[in-house]
């Protein structure tokens, strides 16, 4: 495995890859990596003859006051990781190659980033379809991997990429789970043994939400309610946000019908942590209770 | 000479050219050709295997009350024009193509459009980093070619490149005029005789810019005076703005240093034309008269 930090050296990189007709999958994340980005290079590696795991922790995509600073970095770690999941290049840019002075231009999506995060974080998914637009224009990829856990950034990219004719397939991969529910998220290393236990609310909301909508719950504000409730029960949760939309443009909906997203945005002391369901619900699945 | 107006059969034909080992040359124009346009086709010519002109009126870039719907438009004429200067495709999406129901993703540069036409037409070029980013990725470029009459846009484009890593080489090729100096345009059949003939005003007044700054002249300030006297001596001409700015962030300068560009916006009528001087200044060639 190779280890690349300098741009000009990756576009070379993946020009030979191309010339000599190999394929290049591309998994863009923020490294501390776990076992989420693991499956993320594992699904590249099956589809694609060459695999770059992008490494950069993207100050354009933090607020003030959010943790850039603080977000976990652990290279020599994420290398080992990377290397044993079989990729090809580590790509870990300096901030001062990927912003340099003088740096001006922005890639944004409205209306699919009008709620969820994007409402609670102004700014944060210009940062993400900025800097993904420049990893897909240096690494060039065919497809590029993208977790399910960012439910709103993957509906985001998908967009970007068809508005923007970026010709590069987007494949989500479902949400990768500890044995007792929790998503997994470079962030929960910031949880204390208690915030640890109470942020199973999470799941086990999506849990009951599924379960509603098995027995035939169409109304989305009754379940958003139920979802509520389970989190509300946990003192040490805070909720951000519990919202139901569809899963293409992100917008509220009344009853669930089509592919809906069920998204939570929950605070544990300082740690603010995300996860949803997806769900295909036809018209006959749902009916009123 | 081939015509082709779907988004997805442009990429294919691109990414035929490039898997034989072809380069590209990209004119990206609104159409209504004229010797400008022609001047940036032969110029690919010389420089790529083959080239390839875009003909999309863009109504993004257009403001409202601005001539979106009027803007001169001969596909017949640009056809025969294009194939007379070798030309390879002619590309003429239409705009349900281009944009589509739920589009929502645009490219922006900051700074660079602060002033000028950024200033005097608020998201014209929000409209145009967007198409020619889509015009970019659906060709693949290697050199794409623009015309210095649009000085701003060059800039903005450039910075765009440079910024977003697209890997395409940007040319800008020199203003064609007039015998008697008057700047091509696809604007210019809006004049009237009277109005054609004042609009002498714009090269004469850049003329006498040079000669001040030739006999040392280097503030810019009272270059500007100069210019606007020359302009406001003729009645059918009002100024929209003349500015003195560095040609790279395209910020006003006080002295003239490094590569300057002058540039115009004056109305004629209802004719909005825009005309520009590109100066490398030497610290050594200015001093106060």
């Amino acid at each position: 495995m190779r280890l690349i930090s300098s741009v000009n050296e990756m576009m070379a990189w993946a020009k030979e890859q191309r010339r000599v007709g190999h394929t290049i999958g591309l998994v863009p994340t923020m490294g501390y990596l776990h076992e989420g980005h693991l499956t993320l290079m594992r699904r590249a590696k099956e589809n694609c003859e060459k695999v770059v795991v992008s490494i950069f922790v993207n100050p354009l995509q933090f607020g003030a006051g959010e943790d850039y600073e603080e977000y976990p970095r652990d290279l020599t770690r994420d290398s080992q990781l990377a290397d044993s999941a079989g990729v090809d290049v580590i790509f870990a840019p300096a901030v001062k190659d990927m912003y340099p002075k003088g740096y001006s231009s922005f890639v944004e999506v409205e209306q699919v980033s009008d709620h969820l995060c994007g409402a609670a974080r102004p700014g944060h998914f210009r940062g993400v379809t900025t800097v993904v637009s420049k990893l897909f224009n240096i690494v060039r990829p065919d497809i590029a991997f993208f977790g399910q856990k960012d439910a709103q950034q993957l509906a985001i990219i998908r967009r970007m990429v068809e508005d923007l004719n970026m010709g590069i397939a987007i494949v989500g991969v479902p949400i990768v789970r500890e044995a007792d529910g929790l998503a997994l998220s470079s962030r929960n290393v910031y949880l204390s043994p208690e915030e640890r236990k109470a942020a199973l609310v999470l799941s086990q909301s999506l849990k009951k939400a599924k379960e509603l909508i098995a027995e035939g719950e169409g109304e989305a504000e009754r379940i958003r309610q139920e979802i509520i409730k389970v989190i509300e029960a946990e003192p040490l949760a805070n909720i951000d946000y519990v919202q139901i939309v569809d899963n293409r443009f992100i917008q509220p909906v009344e009853r669930l019908e089509g592919e809906c997203l069920i998204a939570l945005a929950v605070r544990f002391g300082k740690t603010r942590l995300i996860d949803n369901l997806v769900m295909e619900v036809s018209p006959n699945d749902s009916h009123d209770a």
